[in-house]
């Protein structure tokens, strides 16, 4: 996934492995809920390609749902490792692959998911072609990413006030694609900022359909558990989108 | 145009008047070359509706560039005044209606448009549906209204530094849809705010297919005229959105 492949790093990876969403799965993920209903109603019988598969949480909660096979594809061997650790079912494969780069079979796949995964890549619009010939005619395509609206400046969060209260989110740079350098567990992880305008019309280029863009907020009852998430109404933290092979 | 309608006060009109794009035209608007990309092609004799066409000038520029027949549509008695004084044409034809309530002749028109109007309005959906149901099949819409990101606060603007350096557009209230007072020619414009979700779902729902997303910036060579919207770049002033009735 381009340059840096920061899942590898050790230190890095030990905070990752320690996040919820490493922990619990997907019912404690924010945007979960928004990413279920952009799926087909039923998962029954498909076969399913999971762009950055990370510890495989998605590709089992897909199983569960209902589906036939998983393809988990990721750069980071580290990461492989734990997901086949975690994984005791034969119909769910890892595979180490660049997302940059990967070619799968044409037209071998009913579903490609990819949750928070894509915003490490360079070319959105590569990656959707790669997509969009991997997909069966009436396939779909789900992802999520971080929102342009929260990658845009590449800073620090939130501006606050003198007591620490959050005053606005800052925005900045937004035509500006490219690399972004943040802290998130560790310093210097690098991201690619896009704007909306590329990943929507990346989709349409590689003669996908929109189905939907989500901008989700936290359902009540994750809100009930983690009243912070309030906040996250305020920008929003991922961008979803669905959209399928005409 | 909801509860408002800020073009028949005369104070504002005074001031609307006075914008380079109502004085020059489409030419000298920085949206217009992306705007123009939206379009069909060639406009060769398509019947086209205008919704919230103002003093007529996309009107005009549409007959320009071969466009058969133009309604135009417009809640203010006074730009419609205007609009007819400045259009010796007898294919465009300007009429008064609110666009939360009217509707259109079904399967009338070839190409339905909209330049920086229906963030005036309080229902995206309802007005999409309508504009679905005035489209024969095959027919386009394509819109301007002004970036979410623009208007989320819906504050004083962007975030200077000590000596006035521009430092951030802030974003706040960012899925708090609905009524935003703004000043913009005089004070307490309202204006209504909602998300890049709702546009474009909205177009969804209503049955359309989207064709392209825009966050534009300015050209090159209006960034020789205008060195000021540079700027521009570093947050979206507007959104631009084209869907066909499949």
């Amino acid at each position: 996934m381009g340059a840096q492949n920061i899942y590898d790093d050790p230190e890095f990876f030990a905070g990752y492995a320690k996040l919820p969403r490493s922990q619990h799965g997907l019912p404690v993920v924010f945007e979960w809920p928004a990413f279920r209903r952009l799926l087909p109603s039923s998962l029954q019988g498909l076969r399913v390609l999971d762009l950055g598969c990370g510890t495989g949480a998605l590709a089992r909660e897909l199983r569960k749902l209902g589906a036939r096979e998983v393809v988990g594809i990721d750069l980071s061997e580290r990461m492989l490792a734990e997901a086949r650790a975690r994984t005791p079912d034969q119909h769910i494969v890892f595979q180490r692959a660049d997302l940059e780069t990967f070619a799968a079979e044409t037209d071998g796949f009913d579903l490609v998911v990819s949750s928070l995964a894509l915003h490490y890549l360079n070319d959105f619009l590569a990656l959707a072609r790669r997509t969009a010939a991997a997909l069966r005619q009436g396939g779909r395509f789900v992802f999520s990413v971080e929102h342009p609206i929260f990658t845009a400046q590449g800073g620090g969060g939130w501006i606050t006030g003198p007591n620490g209260e959050k005053l606005h989110w800052p925005v900045d740079r937004y035509r500006d694609e490219g690399k972004r350098e943040t802290s998130w567990i560790v310093d210097g992880v690098e991201k690619y900022h896009r704007t909306t305008e590329t990943y929507v019309n990346g989709l349409i280029d590689a003669g996908l359909r929109l189905l939907r863009l989500e901008e989700p907020e936290a359902e009540p009852v994750a809100l009930a558990e983690h009243p912070e998430w309030r906040d996250e109404r305020r920008r929003p933290p991922f961008l979803l989108l669905a959209a399928e092979r005409a």
